[in-house]
């Protein structure tokens, strides 16, 4: 199977997931697990997703781990919760999101508000759940790594930056600071969690770290690209959003040459990270398609 | 020390313990921070930190264990993120808690999602922490129980069918399925949580939550009742505001009296179920507590 069909498979089977998720949860409130099954169906590539697999199949030999997906799954709704809250009237406040009415819009804002509070809350019961993985030790180590990625030093905090970039100047190092929080934990958070779920020893936790910290970065200096040079067909999206608002980015404070060559810079060093395992080719091909991706 | 003073104490505690867990996080998201510690500092009386350090002093033979006070300010913060957010002008549109601004009219919106966003991943990783315990067995529990009880069956849950409480009449059924999920299920997991982290035997964890369940039931009749007789300036939000919407209530579907015995009726019967156990009287003062507080 080529790497491409292997990413399509991984994007179907964690959707897959997901709703098999959705089916456990017995509830009344049925219009806010709807919500929460838009958030999550519109997935996209699910490079997290992507990316929790390979590094647990990388760490397994080549065998899945029995819990990878549902952690794949978690993953993926941390990332869909963010969306759902950053998309909101209050914050980034944007009518669609990869082509489709964001939650906000589709439902209502109450019900995204809450569609993403719960959603980040199933997230963490999914990774504590025994069907993750029969070890304790690795259920609350998943739960601790996804909590810190996702947080006030992580995720969170990143986004609360990024909304004061709108109100003072970024200099690069301020930048890199707040896209590593807001995007690259996540990214990071997303390898270093297959290497848990598979068992991955410290040399090539190290590795996947190192990998995915430089992934993490390129791909959101591939973003600011994007955002520069791409159309709101392509992308889905509205563009140059960020640079209409005066903020900076990657991309205004680099130039756009700087900012290419660094983002495949990056890249290379990652993969070059990985180079003593061979069977790590998958997650190389992630890590090349993570700055290639046009949606 | 009387009990009064004790739940003053645990209250006390609990902030003091929340304080030093945001001192141990070092993000540069310093308004984000700060807007965390103002929803939390706000606290109240602390019922759910009491009814944790309850139980687990009860399963700890009168010991507190050694991470009950991290699993108390656990519990508060989601408590403290679901109130921020049920402010929020999409929710309720409270523009007040407990007579002080809102936390998006002391910040403004975006911090306020965002900080009840990241006070929820803080307590799952506070929870999560070796620090909390050192059985991981026991911090994945944790986690499970706080997630279950505050997500899409539980907390969020009943808040989404609490909104649609506003645009369709709710039974009697409606109504105690609702409240058990918006605020029971959370006072339920803090006295499972309590047990769960001091060790208590199953005989113990179920009378814990068969008193939960009923204290749980009983507190939101006791917050209807209140709503329908206090004032603002006692209470410190807007009084007869689901009243005023016209939304069904215990109150409005029992009538005072029946609401104000069934309420007493469920507080004996809590009591009666930590007879059995005579250093119980700290958590039998909380369950008359519940229902006769003011604030």
């Amino acid at each position: 199977m080529s790497y491409e069909q292997q990413l399509r498979d991984d994007a179907i089977k964690t959707g897959d997931a997901i709703k098999t998720l959705f089916d456990d949860q017995m509830t009344p409130a049925s219009r806010l697990a709807e919500s929460m099954i838009y958030a999550t169906m519109n997935g996209g590539k699910r490079l997290r997703a992507a990316l929790v697999l390979g590094a647990a199949r990388l760490a397994g030999d080549g065998v899945e781990p029995v819990g990878a997906l549902r952690v794949a799954a978690a993953l993926e709704m941390i990332h869909a919760y963010s969306l759902v809250h950053d998309d909101l009237p209050a914050m980034d406040d944007a009518d669609t999101r990869r082509g489709q009415p964001s939650c906000h819009i589709a439902y209502d804002e109450a019900t995204a508000i809450l569609a993403g509070d719960a959603l980040q809350t199933l997230a963490f019961e999914v990774l504590a759940n025994p069907a993750t993985h029969d070890e304790a030790g690795v259920r609350a180590d998943l739960v601790l790594q996804l909590a810190r990625a996702s947080g006030l030093a992580g995720m969170a905090g990143g986004q609360m930056l990024d909304l004061e970039a709108e109100t003072r100047p970024f200099d690069l190092d301020d930048i890199q600071r707040m896209q590593s929080m807001k995007t690259g934990a996540l990214i990071q958070c997303a390898a270093a969690c297959g290497g848990i779920v598979g068992g991955a020893d410290q040399r090539l936790m190290d590795a996947l770290l190192a990998f995915s910290g430089d992934l993490g970065l390129a791909f959101q200096i591939a973003d600011d690209l994007l955002d520069y040079q791409g159309d709101a067909a392509t992308i889905g999206k509205p563009t140059q959003q960020d640079a209409d608002r005066g903020k900076g980015s990657f991309v205004s404070l680099m130039g756009m040459d700087e900012a290419r060559h660094t983002a495949n810079r990056l890249i290379e060093d990652a993969i070059a990270t990985l180079s003593p395992w061979p069977e790590a080719g998958y997650l190389a091909f992630l890590a090349k398609f993570a700055i290639v991706r046009r949606s």
